[in-house]
């Protein structure tokens, strides 16, 4: 027998191959999906493989205990130093000496498959732009001169089929030292553009390198920038962390922030400087919590709306701020980071922004949608992004349209009067009982109700300090079902509600959540004023959602999706009662999470996604919400609470009381009135 | 007739078109080349045509009066607004009524030809990276919405054909506000690469842009920087000037640069900021000299050698300083100028570097290639591009070979006791009487020799203030044949030399051309170590010369041609004398002039070129004196001044003393032994 039939699990691939053949070549020549960064070298474990030994009828072999050659001394070497799972073999090391059948481990697979979220179990497929190359480098020789970059260009095309690379100055610095360094081998990080041209050379280290390779999916929102740190070999999320968007002082919704600009000459000049700074200062935290160094982040990610997106790169949002509310650009870009100013990364990384799909619906709204993938969707499926600003779609495969909606910014907890971003201490969670109307709670960096046991020394240490966005949809909607709030949003006094909770508070009244005041803690209510806000936004929601209902020429979806920075945390039963969202059976309601930070994780994952999204956004159709007279009727028609029992037969299980309305003629009823039911 | 018959002059391209068909229309179909900025708007009037009148029987044809539309307003306006010549017509606005016989002149052809030096005639075609194009953009729609960015790609498509672009963010920064300024209309300034890749756009002005397009052919040398400041739209130079360059300081020649950079760390790093800054400064003087706007200035192109140009990119130099002399890119190179640190130019323009041949064979090399295109000669041609390091080529259109040869700087007048830069007041040309050993002189900036009436006036302001590298060559060739000079080039004092211009300097003696000292002027002398700075340049010329020949298996060639950026001003005859260059027909020596420069000129007039040269410099064969044995043989053996008129009987006219020598017992005698002869 001069050769053997091979084959791979899970692929199936199968074919005959000389004896002695490596796995790993097998493997390359069959197209097989077997990781190697070294090239076969024994040097990076990428490539292991587990054979299988015995009886394999069903694929018509019979494996002999010596198919693969016998363990040799890089394997024994490999496995002392940094150890090997039992069975397993290296696949650059482990020849074939007779029909054999090879499974490959997810984790030996260049483009393995990373569950994104449990919920929904969809998969990203490995394909970062991204990757580490080992190569052998030529040496120079003055009879045959040529540049160390072409020979390495040249080591690359003959070793990887890496047709053409070109590299920066910084690159170009180094590179002599480099190789010289590492004895004419190095390991590059290249980085390959979705669409044609040269893979760029980002960074470089003599002989094999061993340290981290990273990218940042960072979703940069009106009042929070929040950013993933992701192993870019693996997919596997490594750290994350959050920062108030530093723009704040200048505004706290878009639109405030744009006016700022109109006004004050040199004003964008000023955001832009504050928001760069603002990540920079997120990266470098990020960087020292999860203990890697700035060289070894490659690559960003960025999703945002439109004005986020033009201040970031210091493009004046002038046009952002009126009809027909242009964009500069609106395609997907791939830059240097250095062009965007930002300094806490690799010098040479790459940032790609999401394309916008309209003036008013940014990046964001497109990392959702690629999160979210409503244009596969069999149903009709609403998903609304929560923010500052709030990104609408909805569609199905047959059509998606898209929209944004001004809700400002107190479902993020600001201008709430306890408000806070969600941080330890903040309250998350709140229930009010219906018959004594006290509240029990939860706060961030604790598991306790604050009715249980422990819960007092539990959160001494971490305090009671607010309530963030979570926090206050859930007040409010208990607030609703407890009887403490008209339809028309008015908190009732102490006397209409029968609780000392209800307290006044000017002309109006507040509810009274915790008082910590006596040991010299905060007070913490929900004020009419917190009222107000919540309605107004949950109003400009809604009528989002259901301006794109009328233009699809529907009453009903099918489901809703709600997403957001905190969109994990919002309960969809309350966002139901407040009357977030349109009607929808209450299970058909599920949170995504931040689903444009996922959309930006996966972006990041896989050149392929930001070739998909690309081409998708310019299939979705966009409304205009600030010239749809409809949205201002909507948003109108909105402003109340609804009657959850009497229009919302599900959720009659949750809202058992009877109708209240503490109207005291102080004219807030007059917009009660509700298109709906 | 519903249509006519058209040719075009001088293509002599015809077709029929329908009656009112304006000519640049039919132009374009038939792919005429006939220019226009503005795209037929009657704005530009670049289109400008002649039409014949009468009978043009050897085309078959006979052509009418009324052949064109009338006269129309929009041409009366521009012709009374900006002239026009009689008999011309703007293309665009005169329409086919019969048949005719266009005349496309010279200045309205896009790729004209450029006559690039009247010695050669040599001509290049106009084909510049950078061009204009005038284009209305789409308003935007916010029912469609898509950025600026985007709209103004569809107009350059469907407008120009262009398929794609892209801008920097400086470039998107001022995309809104000229867009609306421009009311949608714009003027916009595109790059293409000679690789395929996106048109970028450089800059852009509201409506119609009327200021200059200008691009900088420069030639960084170790000793002089000079930039040719051309046109962009016609390929004339309007404007040349030249620096020192600032890393002198860091030392004379390359090696003492490369070594200053080992010796020193953070030396590179000096030396990169020096030469950027000297750059920066030369440009921003050109710009005031030539009255026009950094922001006009859209390209450079820039040829070095390889210290040069890795000191440029802020590369260590290290390598080519020891073998084996490895580059650390050898490509050619196209990066913005803001990545090379330099800012007297738009932001956005580009800096396209002539590829490297090989570590001591620099761009300077390929672009004396590309001006000189030894690969196309016939006969076997010499060239020679004299400067602080010699590039030389030698072949035909079966083979180049190329090296590069240390000359020092004596040739560009340091290291000369009276050398100075080639500047007003310089001795450039000298002449000594064989029989009174009396010199007469010319100095840059007067037509008057200095034994002409009207001299001393005409050179009372500029003064007599040194000698440049063309007159310290001509010195010591005239020196030689006046009998001033022994063959070891010793020179002799008074008594030997029957002149008191032979004055005693020590041990040795100098020959006294100019005394201004009674007056607080300058002494102008030719020291004997003078002499020896030259003999030691024209030796390692020489030297890498015949090493060439030495390759190609010749010990003639058929013509020599002298360049440099002082080489327009080299006598061949004096260069003959000295033996700087190998023999040859004297009638067969030409002087190209800075050939580098003009490399560089063509290369920035033509992305054809660029792709030309790039694909010449790879057929190319390099030679490395450094460690060839002969080198140093023959560099050896060139030491001394030839004996002309046995040697070389053509220059038996010229030369007409007998043989002297001064040897006075100081061993300078041993080295006199010529290989030649």
């Amino acid at each position: 027998m001069s050769d053997a039939l091979v084959i791979f699990m899970p692929s199936g691939k199968r074919g005959r191959f000389a004896l002695g053949t490596p796995v790993l070549t097998a493997a390359r020549q069959l197209g097989v999906d077997l990781d190697s960064v070294c090239g076969g070298r024994g040097i990076c474990s990428r490539c292991q493989i587990t054979p299988g030994y015995g009886d394999f009828s069903k694929h018509g072999v019979r494996v002999a205990p010596d198919a693969l050659s016998e363990w040799n001394a890089v394997e024994q070497r490999y496995k002392d130093k940094r150890g090997l799972i039992d069975g397993r073999r290296l696949g650059c090391q482990a020849q074939i000496m007779g029909d054999v059948v090879i499974d490959v481990p997810a984790e030996s697979q260049v483009h393995r498959q990373v569950v994104r979220k449990a919920a929904s179990a969809h998969a990203v497929t490995m394909d970062p732009a991204t990757r580490l190359y080992l190569v052998d480098v030529t040496e120079p020789d003055m009879h045959e001169p040529s540049g160390d970059l072409e020979r390495l260009a040249q080591a690359l095309r003959s070793q990887w089929d890496i047709p053409a690379i070109t590299a920066g100055l910084d690159v170009l610095c180094k590179l002599q030292p480099t190789l010289r360094q590492g004895k004419w081998q190095v390991t590059v990080a290249l980085h390959k553009d979705h669409r044609d041209g040269p893979h760029q050379v980002l960074d470089l280290w003599p002989g094999f390198y061993e340290g981290g390779l990273y990218g940042l999916a960072i979703d940069l929102g009106s009042t929070t920038i929040a950013a993933h740190l992701c192993d870019l070999r693996n997919g596997a999320v490594v750290h994350s962390a959050g920062v108030m968007n530093p723009q704040i002082r200048f505004g706290e919704d878009l639109m405030s922030r744009v006016s700022y600009a109109m006004m004050n000459p040199g004003g964008e000049v000023e955001m832009t400087h504050a928001v760069r700074a603002g990540l920079d200062a997120l990266v470098a935290e990020i960087t020292v919590d999860a203990q890697i160094t700035a060289r070894e982040i490659m690559e960003a990610v960025i999703v945002c709306n439109p004005v986020m997106h033009h201040l970031l790169l210091g493009i004046d949002p002038v046009e952002l701020g009126q009809a027909p509310f242009a964009l500069a650009t609106s395609d997907a870009l791939n830059l240097s980071v250095r062009d965007l100013g930002l300094s806490a990364m690799n010098p040479s990384a790459r940032a790609y922004l999401l394309p916008c799909i309209a003036g008013h619906v940014g990046a964001d709204a497109a990392a959702v949608a690629l999160s979210e993938s409503p244009e596969t969707s069999d149903d009709l499926v609403l998903v609304v992004d929560v923010g500052t600003n709030a990104e609408i779609l909805l569609g199905d495969r047959r059509k998606v349209l898209a929209c944004s909606s001004p809700t400002g910014p107190a479902f993020e907890g600001a201008q709430i009067s306890a408000g806070q971003r969600a941080a330890p201490g903040a309250i998350e969670r709140l229930e009010i009982d219906p018959v004594t109307k006290e509240p029990r709670f939860r706060v961030i960096g604790c598991d306790l109700w604050s009715d249980e046991p422990g819960f007092a020394d539990a959160t001494a240490q971490i305090g009671i300090t607010g309530i963030c966005g979570s926090g206050i949809i859930e007040a409010v909607a208990e607030m609703r079902m407890a009887g403490l709030l008209d339809a028309s949003g008015l908190i009732g006094s102490g006397a209409q509600t029968g609780t000392a909770r209800c307290i006044p508070e000017g002309r109006t009244h507040a509810y009274l959540i915790h008082d910590a005041t006596a040991t010299g803690g905060p007070r913490i209510t929900v004020t009419q004023g917190d009222i107000r806000a919540i309605q107004l936004a949950k109003s400009a929601l809604y009528a989002g959602a259901r301006l794109l209902m009328d233009e699809i020429g529907t009453d009903q979806v099918d489901r809703v999706v709600l997403a957001g920075a905190f969109g994990a945390h919002i309960s969809p039963k309350h966002a139901m009662v407040l009357g977030m969202i349109p009607d929808a059976p209450l299970g058909r309601v599920t949170s995504a999470g931040n689903a444009a930070g996922t959309g930006a994780r996966i972006a990041l994952c896989s050149v392929a996604a930001r070739a998909g999204i690309e081409a998708t956004v310019t299939r979705i159709h966009k409304i205009e919400t600030a010239i749809a007279p409809r949205f201002q009727e909507h948003f109108v028609n909105a402003n109340a609470l609804p009657h959850a029992v009497d229009s919302f037969p599900e959720l009659s299980r949750i809202v058992t009381l009877p109708e209240v309305n503490f109207n005291a003629g102080d004219g807030e009823g007059g917009r009660r009135k509700r298109r709906r039911g």
